[in-house]
Order: C-alpha cells, then sequence, then structure tokens
C-alpha cells in the first residue's frame, strides 16, 4: 500500500475502517525520507525507532477496539519550533542544540491527543527568522523551499508526510506552501493557541499547516483550535467545524476581490500573466478593489512591530550567544532595540485599524484573491524569498491560505493567496475549496 | 426630608417605594450645592434646571408604575472624563473648552439606564494625570481633596451627592476617597467598560467609584459592570453580583494580610501608629506578609507604561496646544517620547508577573490590608498628594477599596486600603463590609 498521495484525511479513515496499519504508514514515510531526505534536507530530528513505536502503540489501541481520533495513527511533520516532550526542540539556532522540553507545545499535545504520530522535526530558518536552513525545494533542488517553515513544506511536497505544522510571523507558511506547491493554511490569529511554540512576537506569530488539500488544513484545523490560558490572545469559543463547513457548496456564488496590494510591482511577470488567466477565468465572480491608504504602511508598521518583538524575545539568545546568531537577525534585533514605545503602540493601532477595515470589507466579499508570492521559487538557498505578499494578512490576523494553483516559467508552482474575514476561517476554506473545483484543479502529485 | 446621609441604596428604595420623589432628592443636593460649592469648587459644569428635568422625568415614569431600575431617580456626579451627551465633557483641560460629545461614555449609559440622575460633571485635574484643579476638601478647605476624582469625592464627602464617578491610572479614585473620607473602589481592570472616558492607557485606565458606604459602591458596582465591544479589556462574563455577596457574612474569618510595600518609608506618623493599632485589632485574623523583589520595581514600571501611553494618547492635543497644558505634564509626554518598545513590553510583562503571582497569594488570604494614602490630605492645593500606596494595585489591575477607618494627627481621615483577588470583586467586598463591622466604624456624617 502506498498511503500518498492520498491526504490525511483519507489515509486517517484508512486506519479507522482497518485496511491500514499505522505501522504501514509509518515505514511508508519512512521509506520515502530514506529516498529523498539524503537531497534535501527536511528534517531537523528524527527516531525512526520512536515513530515506529508510536505507529505500534497506535496500532494496538485500534486492536483493542478504543475509540480513535480524527488522525488516528497517521504520521505527521513538526516544525521544530514547537516543543516535544519526546524529541529535541532546537528552534534552528546552535544556541539551542540539544534542547529537550519537557513538555508538549498544544498543538503537539492536541496533534497527539487525535491520535496521530509525530514522525519527526522539521527544518526551521533561525529562529524562525529570514535565515536559512538547509532544506531544498523538492520541485527543484536548486531552488529555496521558502521558510521559516522550510522543512514541513518540502516534506508535504514530496509525500515524506502528509501534512506538517508550521508557523507564521510574516509569510513562513504562505510562502513555503507557494514555492513548494502545497496548500498552506495560517488561521485567524488567536484561533490555535500558540504556547510552548517559540514565541517572537503575540501580535504577529500563528500557528501554520500544509497539507495537500483544503480538505486537510480543515481537519488539521478542527483538532488544534481552542483555548489554553498560556495564549492569552485564544478565547473559550464554539468549535469553528472548519470540515463540515468547508466541504459544503457555498450557498451562493461566492465573491472575490482581486487585491494587487502595494507590492503589486515586485511580482514577477509569469505571476502577473497567471492572475490575469485567473481573473479572466473566474469572469464577474471577482471585481478588483483597491485598499485604502493605510494598508500602504502594512510593511512598515509589521517591520516596526516584529523587530521591536525580537529585541525582547531574543534578548536573552543574544545575550548569551549573539556572535552565533546571523548578521541579518543581530541586525533585525539591534533596530528593534531602537523602537519607541510610541512608533510600536501606533504599528498596533495601524493594525487594528486594518483589522475592523477588513471586517466590514468582508461583509461585501467572501475573499481576497491576491498572489502569495512574487513568482516561482527563486535560485539558491541563500535567501527564502521575499514575505511581502503575507506581511499585511499577518500583521491584520486574518485567516489566509495559498493554494498551489498556477504555474510558473519553469513550470513550477506559483502559490495564489485567498485572505478571509477574522474568525470565518471556514467560509473561507469553503471558497477555497470552490475556487480550486473552478479551477479544474488536480490533487499534485508528490514531487519529485 | 434630608436624604443625606443616606445613601444611595437607601436612597434608592426611598424612592422605588414612593417616599421620596427625584426631584425632592435633586432639590436637596442643589441646595447643598448651594451652600458649599462656593467654598469647594467641586463642579465643572452644573445645570439645574437640566437636572431637574431629569429628575421629573423619573418621577412621571414611576407615577405611570413602569419598572425602575437600581437607582432610579438617584442625583449621581459624574467625573468630567467621561463623555455626556447632554452636558459639556472638559476633562480638566483648556483644550478641551466646550467640548460636546454626541454620545455618552458606557458607565453614564449604565448609570441613566439604571434611573439615575446625571447631575452634574465634577472636577478633575488635567487630563486626570496630576496637575490639580481648583477643588477644595471638605474637611479642610486648606488641603488638597486628592486626585485626579478631586470634585467627585469633595461631593460625596460633603454630602451634594450620595455616590459619584471617578477614575483611576494611578491612585486617582482610592487617594482621594482617603484624603475626603468616602468610601472609594478601583473594581478589577477590565470589569467595567472604559468606552468613550478619557483614554491614558489601556493596561492601567480603570473606572472608578466614590460612594458612602460598602453596598453602595457594590450596587454602582452591579449597575456599571459588564461587556462593550468599545474596551477591548472587558470580556462577557456573568453578572458579579457584588451587592448580593458583599451582604452576606463571609463563609469563614477573613483572613488579612498587612503588606507594607516598598513605599512604606513614605507612610507618616499617624498612619504607622492607625496601622499598628489595627493590627493589634485585628489579632490572629491578620499577618504581616512582604511582597516578593520583583514588587520592588512597580512604581518604575507604573511610569514607564504610563509616560508611554500618555505620550501617545495626549499627542494630539500637545501638538494643538502643548504650551497650555501644565509643565509636569509635558515632561511626563516628554519622558513618554523616549520610552523604548522594549523597556515598555518589560514593564507590561512584569505587571503580568504581579498579576499572576498575586493570583495565588490570594488563595491564600483573602484581601492585603494596607494604607491607601501616606497620611491625612497635604496642606495647600499645589499638589494632590502621592499616588504611591496605590500604584502597585493599578499596575496589577485587582480590585481595591478605601475605607475611612483611621483618622490622623488632626482629626482628618487616613484611608484603610484593602486590596483583594483579579476578577474577585465580590470578595473584596464582603472582605470589606466585614472589616468596617470588626471596627465598629459609623458611616460618617457629611463634612463640613
Amino acid at each position: 500500500m502506498t498511503p500518498w498521495p492520498r491526504g490525511v484525511a483519507e489515509t486517517a479513515r484508512l486506519v479507522a475502517e482497518g485496511r491500514a496499519s499505522s505501522e504501514e504508514l509509518v515505514a511508508a514515510a519512512l521509506a520515502r525520507i530514506e529516498e529523498l531526505e539524503p537531497e534535501l534536507h527536511a528534517w531537523a530530528h528524527l527516531d525512526r525507532d520512536h515513530a515506529r513505536e508510536q505507529a505500534r502503540a497506535a496500532d494496538a489501541i485500534w486492536r483493542r477496539g478504543r475509540p480513535v481520533g480524527l488522525l488516528h495513527g497517521v504520521p505527521i511533520g513538526v516544525k521544530d519550533i514547537f516543543d516535544t516532550r519526546d524529541m529535541p526542540t532546537e528552534n534552528g539556532t546552535v544556541l539551542d542544540a540539544g534542547r529537550r522540553p519537557t513538555a508538549d507545545a498544544f498543538a503537539v499535545a492536541r496533534l497527539r491527543a487525535a491520535g496521530a504520530v509525530i514522525l519527526g522535526k522539521t527544518e526551521t530558518t533561525e529562529l524562525a527568522v529570514f535565515t536559512p536552513g538547509p532544506t531544498r525545494n523538492p520541485r527543484d533542488p536548486g531552488r529555496t523551499p521558502g521558510g521559516s517553515s522550510s522543512g514541513s513544506a518540502a516534506a508535504v511536497a514530496c509525500g515524506m508526510v502528509g501534512a506538517a505544522l508550521g508557523s507564521q510571523t510574516n509569510g513562513s507558511t504562505i510562502r513555503p506552501a507557494a514555492f513548494c506547491g502545497v496548500f498552506g493554511y495560517k488561521p485567524s490569529h488567536g484561533l490555535i493557541p500558540r504556547t510552548r511554540m517559540l514565541h517572537q512576537s503575540r501580535a504577529l506569530d500563528h500557528v501554520g499547516l500544509l497539507a495537500r488539500s483544503v480538505e486537510d488544513l480543515a481537519l488539521l484545523g478542527d483538532a488544534l483550535a481552542g483555548f489554553n490560558e498560556g495564549d492569552p490572545d485564544t478565547a473559550p469559543a464554539a468549535a469553528p467545524a472548519l470540515a463540515r463547513v468547508a466541504a459544503e457548496s457555498p450557498p451562493m456564488t461566492p465573491r472575490l476581490a482581486f487585491v494587487k496590494t502595494v507590492v503589486w510591482d515586485r511580482a514577477e511577470a509569469d505571476t502577473r500573466a497567471g492572475f490575469a488567466e485567473l481573473v479572466g477565468h473566474l469572469g464577474d465572480r471577482v471585481v478588483e478593489e483597491t485598499l485604502p491608504k493605510p494598508f500602504d504602511r502594512a510593511l512598515e508598521h509589521h517591520g516596526t512591530i516584529h523587530e521591536a518583538d525580537i529585541a525582547r524575545a531574543f534578548a536573552v539568545l543574544a545575550r548569551r550567544g549573539g556572535d552565533r546568531l546571523s548578521p541579518r537577525l543581530m541586525t533585525m534585533i539591534e533596530r528593534g532595540r531602537g523602537v519607541s514605545a510610541l512608533a510600536y503602540n501606533d504599528a498596533l493601532a495601524a493594525a487594528r485599524s486594518m483589522t475592523l477595515w477588513l471586517a466590514d470589507f468582508f461583509h461585501d466579499y467572501d475573499a481576497i484573491v491576491t498572489p502569495a508570492v512574487a513568482g516561482q521559487a527563486p535560485v539558491g538557498l541563500e535567501s527564502t524569498g521575499d514575505p511581502a505578499f503575507c506581511t499585511t494578512w499577518t500583521l491584520a490576523g486574518v485567516p489566509a491560505v495559498s493554494l498551489p494553483l498556477l504555474s510558473g516559467a519553469d513550470g513550477l508552482p506559483i502559490g495564489v493567496q485567498l485572505v478571509g474575514a477574522k474568525g470565518d476561517d471556514a467560509r473561507l476554506l469553503r471558497t477555497a475549496n470552490w475556487l480550486v473545483r473552478m479551477c479544474g484543479a488536480e490533487p499534485r502529485k508528490p514531487e519529485p
């Protein structure tokens, strides 16, 4: 049995119905890793025996007839910035080499509670910021997979796992999903608790998800959404029912707004051409809209908040070993030290205004459609590419997905980003499913 | 009929039972004001005809037999930093002279909904910070009434009204209550929405209440507590049932912690003597406790947050007419402009730690007992006195009351401050009632 390119939801059904064992799934995943990992470097930590043990334990539970969770026996990858009680968590920096947390991150604990096998820890950029790790893009190993959730995107793209946890503080889930041609999802700010995930910025940090279909993103979102007192931006609320709503047909034809944003001039020729075609295909279902003036400063405000926040979040690391942090990160930290409380609070207030403006905007539209990235994954591993097409939506805390619907000049994927109303992730995922069908997109085969 | 020193709760019962009319109450209040206002300057705005109209309208509702609210027909004073749609709101600065809001502050709207007559607007210090207004202390007109809720405290103390709205960002309710010998209450941060109250600092601003008994504070708290989306620190929650719980006997003898805090060396001789006597009287019901080291920096952290926040909150005012703001306030704003985001967020984080530490502490104790002020109201009107005994509790967002239980060397009141667990205001008020009874305190007669 080859479980891929079957998705997580389908795989979980196979296990629940006894048509596949978790041990088989994990063996297949490890075989795929055996084959591809030497070239791709998607994994920061992988203990094959421990993965097999988890799988055998899952199978034993199934055999005893005990109830199983939504992800029972399914191997999942976890970005190496989520604490795990049974694996190291090194945050992509030598300063945390050998770090062994004593407790699971909230998201990891929820995956385990749903029955998932935590296959291993995927590579991240340095402290989930810009400086790349060793991971290569499975679609073209000469190119970056994007970052910071580099290993998670690569592992999903090449079928090592069906899904993986990522994170996003700027463009760290949407961008690698777009470059690797998988489905990426940054939920509404506060939907998934960030407890014991590497902390950069309370206002900007989000848990992110990478998978091979909207259905799988919704399933994972349902498993992870909730309240946790360790994350002050989460709230007790009704379950979002993402999978149920995402699977529905929209009650009326979705209305989309094509928004170029202030960074449109960075979009490459094939991206522009792809969007012209997409917008043409959508016809009167899409209207081009322009965001109001204050959105022009989104990148500046994001930088102010992000740099001021990492100056605090990484202060101890910088003191302990600033010389072992990348010069690029140290420059950001230095700049962050110089941010005034006035500028910082102005930026936060501007972000809140954007969120409020968008809440009204989404009375008229179901989603914004806009590029996820400037173009195909850039050649080389020195950079993870430009996050600018994600920044505004991260700052505003609105949910976003990247859908692998376009191809660039070299046949490599370019993600289409859909952005929805804060707190209405279910509608966004339903609209995403509709758009995928509209484009007649088939699930992509694993690469290479 | 003389409604004072009857309290708000009792007066409201008289009206509800038809034993007093609102018009009589307002007439009595206006007579008292006629007599004392020329010396005390408690009111920033008073429209006698408009007050009488409100009273007649309340009486008409009663006569028609319609249901009446908890404060039906009762005249209440409102600090002139709460927006009122029918009266000016000048915030204690010439820069807002003649300002006429178009909508009521949340707290004002709630008072009206409970049937209260908004008698007028009480004097505040400049923008509710330090620079005094014209109000004098009714217990000794040569002394400050404290601030910034100067007019509210004075008006309650001399029987012009039974209760008044104040606010507290440092010691602006507890301190004037203590200096004027009335009951003051700063609720838990987030319990009462601050919507359309003058904004200084999201983390530090609180609505405050001044009245003549714990019962009345609880009644007002019940009328005002709630959720409003205009205040991001409020949350939908069950009503706190302050009046019901405050009126109960404690199920077991309350345990108090006598805490001197780092500012104890500012306490005057009569305050020290008063507390020695009080602690002696309480015997084994009180234990002296010391706060851990991080609390020593509470005043510094408060100043960092407060100054950085007013630099933003008052930025437009300072640009429009910085020369018409007091030099003391402009100095604070200037310092605030220089605060780094790093120091600001460190201070906020320290405040959150203090709140968490206190949450544990109040598993062992029902309340902290500590001075509300250094001593009697200082002589002169140049300063509103030292808020330092309030700063820690404001920073931590925990509820506090000032009880007029001690007298100083000149026979003037010194407030005893009780501090409780955040979110457990009802227990704090019940404990306060118990302490008042323990001390055999009679309600004070209005002064002079």
